[in-house]
């Protein structure tokens, strides 16, 4: 990877600016945990494990924030970090899971002093990191057999090195696949509003040396009925315990296209983004955000004023339209209600 | 109609900068036939029935561009505008079937003198004009009965006032259910790569009085799974014998979705817009446009530099997706091969 998304220097954390990619690479630098929980809120970071590892480093930086010496004083001020932490975005559910790893560190620490539980949530920061990274590698081994020379492949917005620690779910398939010597182009449509794939799809792929093409969303249908798409690989933000899959607008109806077209739609994602208490999509909270990133443009207005605007970030993909879900584990096949069972206790 | 998308005004033609809409309203004059061809090409006016209309007046200014007395000199020359003015954009066929209008004038105007000429084209462009109202008005009543009280509809793109000479096909249909009290609201999408549904459609509809909600194009799938979309209405910019439908880029994509979620997709559009010529969708020629538009917005740039981009204007729809079309004639049914050919005889 010829960039760090996340970077960790002891006593703060560098982030790259996803708001100003492409055209300029800038570095945010958080240095205590009310930073770091705007950072995710403003998208200076988003992707789901990006989110997770981010948040955990804030506890860290939160820890780092209070001069108590009182086990439990320190338990419940660590707990207001996290709870701030929480908030800032309500889909992705590695948020969640990779807080209650940081809580679970303080939780199980009684009797140590809060300077050794503050050296412990760093070293559990740094391995929520480096698991990260080495989850992705194996996602990517298990998925680069779906890749053949010659492929043309469809993603959606950024499942890649930005949205995680290192590497990427999605894209971080068609990189191992990169290693391996095939030879494949992928399609990225931009993904309004936000641009993801027009910004940073795009802007990693290429400066990894894959090719790629750029294509607005509304051309997905067209591209796909000329049989110039082969693959779609996207990634997620919560997949619930029925095998639906929370992912950025637009995945759902990419889905639906694909089927019509016959073409296998695969979702690349960790076993942490598996939400086994969500029971289906239906239950998933999606976040509407400011009609601001409909409405405009890099502060350039593109809608006439008063009118009404909706900005849901994200949809739901039913499990019948996914043709598998490509974890750490192997790729999980219908019905995904057992394989996830399954995967999951292997 | 609360503005004019095109008006002439005797030697010179003023048209409404729908580059510059919704921000700025901004005329832009044309005294000669060169600059109408640019506007067209550069679209300062666009919709397949307003490019029509535009290049009607724009051999009218070419005609008054020549100071030739001899009838076949002047034929030729009036030739030669027509060929620079439909070489501006491949895609729509109204251009080709108004030049054919203009062009016929002068074929059968032999013995008169080319004075005589010039103010019989100047009579069709307006006859041109004046019909295009009309016929959006019929295709209005005819297809007004589709839209029931309390429906969201979705459109695409902009096949509206602005489209036009006036009223609007798709959105003539919603202006003319307006008209006669109907309550309903519009989800516009943004139409990708150019905004049309932002820029233009959210403009002329809300300026009229109708409830818009822009979306992103990405969003339409989601929408539709929620129920919350009744009624799709599109227009078309060419359709073949056959009933396949060129359309706006996204179209197709909205016509699966809609099938997918069963819910009528209809496209509004006059018999010119028919080209019985034109077998079917497969052969009809999508203009690609520059990549400028998709990889930078109003001159922000939104995109890395070297990669490929694919800019195809329009898409094409198959006639088995599509519920009806909206004529001035009346709403035609499958099998469209038949109905075309039924109430073309009208």
């Amino acid at each position: 990877m010829n960039f760090k998304t996340i970077e960790w220097k002891k006593d703060k954390l560098l982030l790259i600016d996803q708001r100003r990619l492409p055209t300029e690479e800038v570095f945010v630098t958080c240095t205590d945990y009310q930073q770091t929980a705007e950072a995710i809120r403003n998208m200076t970071v988003r992707g789901a494990p990006a989110i997770g590892v981010t948040a955990a480093f804030g506890v860290v930086l939160g820890s780092q924030g209070t001069a108590t010496q009182d086990y439990h004083e320190f338990c419940q001020w660590i707990d207001k970090v996290c709870q701030i932490l929480f908030e800032t975005r309500p889909t992705a559910v590695n948020l969640g899971w990779a807080l209650e790893q940081m809580k679970k560190v303080c939780q199980t620490s009684e009797g140590q002093t809060v300077s050794e539980i503050k050296v412990r949530l760093e070293e559990a920061a740094i391995k929520i990191f480096n698991e990260d990274v080495a989850t992705n590698r194996r996602i990517g081994e298990h998925g680069a057999i779906l890749i053949d020379n010659g492929m043309t492949l469809l993603t959606h917005c950024n499942a890649g090195a930005l949205a995680t620690a290192g590497h990427g779910t999605a894209l971080g398939v068609m990189y191992t696949a990169h290693e391996k010597g095939k030879h494949f182009r992928v399609f990225t449509p931009e993904t309004r509003p936000w641009l993801q794939g027009a910004r940073l799809s795009a802007w990693e792929l290429s400066k990894n040396g894959i090719e790629v093409t750029l294509i607005t969303d509304n051309m997905i249908a067209s591209f796909m009925k000329k049989g110039e798409i082969d693959l779609v690989i996207v990634g997620a933000d919560r997949i619930a315990a029925n095998g639906d899959v929370a992912n950025k607008i637009g995945t759902y109806g990419s889905a639906v296209l694909a089927k019509e077209h016959n073409i296998p739609f695969y979702v690349a994602a960790p076993f942490s983004t598996i939400d086994l208490n969500t029971p289906n999509g239906e239950s998933i909270v999606i976040e509407e955000r400011s009609p601001d990133e409909v409405t405009s443009f890099h502060k350039q207005v593109i809608a006439p004023k008063n009118i009404k605007v909706r900005n849901p970030a994200f949809d739901v993909t039913p499990a019948d339209l996914i043709s598998g879900i490509i974890t750490e584990k192997g790729i999980l096949r219908k019905p995904f209600a057992r394989s996830l069972q399954k995967y999951r206790a292997l």
